[in-house]
């Protein structure tokens, strides 16, 4: 699309930059800044050149954070002596959102992947090692996505630790609550009954 | 959703306030921005504050420009005889695109709707009367969305050109092409019907 103004345009070729977003929402969305007051447009950018340049990472499980620590890490209401093992922040707020769960986390910038020349060294494995070595830790959850690479980290990590008296765990895989039996795929449906829990009459 | 970081939730609450944009898309982006370089989200952020208070309206057409005439006003090779009516940028650019204007641009900044309180007044009526008193233009082309708004913008600009030297006309409106009949709402079908052209066998 031919653009009346360079300004325009640099402004274009910017927002379509982010993922998701063409050129064509790209104006859309640089049209409205341009009908709003100039403070919203001031508003937008400031906003988000603060976020990027102070957001941090917590020096304990590694999520997003204002401070040095993290609030969830800080918090006296979290049991330290369990850690959930994640691979980005997103599954952090994923599971806060449940409010089912109370312990620590820790993020490990990814998985295992050798094809994507992912090795463990350039995960928060160490680091989480560490936090296991600390005494502190009785049981770790994992909660990494259901591949091979997911299971591969689970696997040695698990070797790394070597711990018996520390407690591995794995969130529970199985049919969704509401999801229907034939549309469930096989390996999903297959895994919930080798999984499957007793039958609690209460 | 709960949110690790107050910069976090602030720059989604920045970016959801685009339209078009909800939380979780705006979530999206922050953290994509996290994971790029600092320099993406400065180049972005600068860019558009630039563009946001470096944006002009052409002293002329009042389409945006980056100085105080746009390119089309200075062009040599448009005809300003030939003024093309239209209610906003975007019509400019979608008319651009074609290839098939030569002229220049008037841009009204909305149409006459006195449900949402836009009198003439609020519009670049004036301007447009000030350039064909000028006794350059010799035909004034509408391009106005086929509304009542539109019509009444059209007959209030027409009735105070009140030159019968100068031509009016209206960009065609008919079936698109590649549309088909059975498809077409009946009052672009009837219109089409009564404005039709004589057949051309070359």
């Amino acid at each position: 699309m031919e653009m009346p103004s360079r300004l325009i345009e640099d402004a274009v070729n910017e927002i379509s930059k982010l993922p998701g977003i063409g050129k064509k929402t790209a104006l859309r969305l640089v049209l409205h800044l341009i009908r709003q007051n100039k403070d919203a447009t001031l508003s937008l950018a400031e906003t988000l050149i603060k976020m990027r340049q102070e957001i941090k990472y917590c020096k304990n499980c590694h999520n997003f954070s204002d401070q040095e620590i993290c609030n969830i890490c800080l918090s006296p209401r979290r049991d330290p002596s369990i850690i959930c093992v994640v691979q980005d922040s997103r599954d952090v707020m994923a599971i806060e959102n449940t409010g089912q769960y109370q312990g620590h986390y820790h993020v490990l910038g990814g998985i295992i992947s050798p094809v994507e020349g992912i090795g463990p060294d350039t995960l928060e494995i160490d680091s989480l090692l560490d936090r296991v070595k600390s005494g502190v830790v009785k049981e770790i959850i994992f909660a990494l996505s259901t591949t091979m690479e997911g299971d591969t980290t689970t696997f040695y990590i698990t070797k790394k630790i070597g711990n018996p008296n520390i407690r591995i765990t794995s969130i529970a895989r199985g049919i969704p609550l509401g999801g229907e039996l034939e549309y469930t795929d096989e390996i999903t449906l297959g895994r919930s009954i080798i999984a499957r829990t007793n039958y609690d009459m209460n």
